[in-house]
């Protein structure tokens, strides 16, 4: 976060809770409708805050999308830290137990939204520079972490494949955007079960 | 094809080169600056066509944005099915050919705009039922001709891999566009590449 803060040009201090109503408000929003469909009068009267208080926190459209993006980001790295790096779980079983787990869960939610930051790199990517640059980097901290179970696995010698390691876990993360997208349109789970199938059954082997 | 032509019910008889000028100013706009960006006055301007051309042709935006994605597939089927059922090369080969010119074409245009279907898969699949469905039948198509190759391959002794071959297509499709989504923020060819080497290294073996 090296945005200036814009409180000192304009209206009462800051409230921390507006920022965070704001950015859970612009979490849920551009996840369902897009960036280009979501109007800061939306997101205000989502967050139920005045339209100047936008403008307190945050200098633009486009410096609140990029913070947006950590925002829904690091609020998933817990549990994705949790469960790709427990030391009680082999590390291929982690990486299975951890999709089988997102599986679930857009099973029960119908199938719908994907993963903001994939959504987001399709629709914005091209025009704000901002914004993908903290779309990479958080890509970039969650293919690490696919990375080192599949380096744990060749180092333990549960795993034969001898592509390395990092573009292993770049293709399995773009991999599973891609899956994401197509069950987008899909509306069913057959290209995480694909996904599951080919990554589990002649990649990760 | 079974929109309704509205032109029975406004305006002078339809003008086969204003559908087309319409359709190709769409695909661009739709392709640039995605779905929400693109008004129709931006559209009729682009196409150089008085906004009431537009109606005389599509019922709506979202009639006008199903026709876009199958102006936009029809168009690159051609080639589509010449690189991948030529007799002449084989099937493997074949595949990896129209991966390589494909990854040549984003080197050469700056990493920038994507698949059309993919974005529109992710900007609209959830909000236009009859935009999906086009997307949809069109990506079946083409996981069709790579799955053809797979069972070729598969038939010829020239492939070990036990995996179904429509599943094998299915995930090779939806991981190009997880390719080409990562691609289009990391701004370089990494994630295709990634792609080839996991594809041609450890799938299709």
């Amino acid at each position: 976060m090296n945005s200036k803060s814009p409180s000192a040009k304009r209206g009462p201090k800051p409230n921390i809770n507006t920022r965070d109503n704001l950015l859970r408000a612009g979490v849920n929003m551009l996840h369902s409708a897009g960036y280009a469909a979501s109007g800061i009068q939306d997101i205000v009267t989502v967050a139920g805050v005045p339209k100047g208080s936008f403008y307190n926190h945050f200098a633009s459209k486009e410096a609140f999308g990029r913070e947006v993006v950590d925002y829904y980001f690091s609020s998933g790295l817990p549990d994705l830290k949790a469960a790709l790096t427990d030391p009680q779980v082999l590390p291929l079983h982690r990486l299975r137990n951890y999709f089988e787990q997102k599986t679930r869960f857009f099973n029960e939610s119908g199938f719908v939204r994907g993963c903001l930051m994939g959504n987001l790199s399709l629709e914005i990517a091209d025009h704000s520079e901002v914004i993908r640059d903290n779309i990479a980097a958080n890509f970039m901290l969650w293919s690490k972490l696919i990375e080192d179970c599949i380096a744990q696995a060749q180092e333990f010698g549960t795993m034969r494949n001898p592509i390395s390691a990092p573009v292993l876990a770049q293709f399995i993360l773009n991999s599973w955007e891609g899956a994401l997208l197509r069950m987008r349109v899909e509306k069913d789970d057959s290209p995480l079960k694909d996904f599951s199938e080919v990554v589990f059954g002649s990649v990760l082997i």
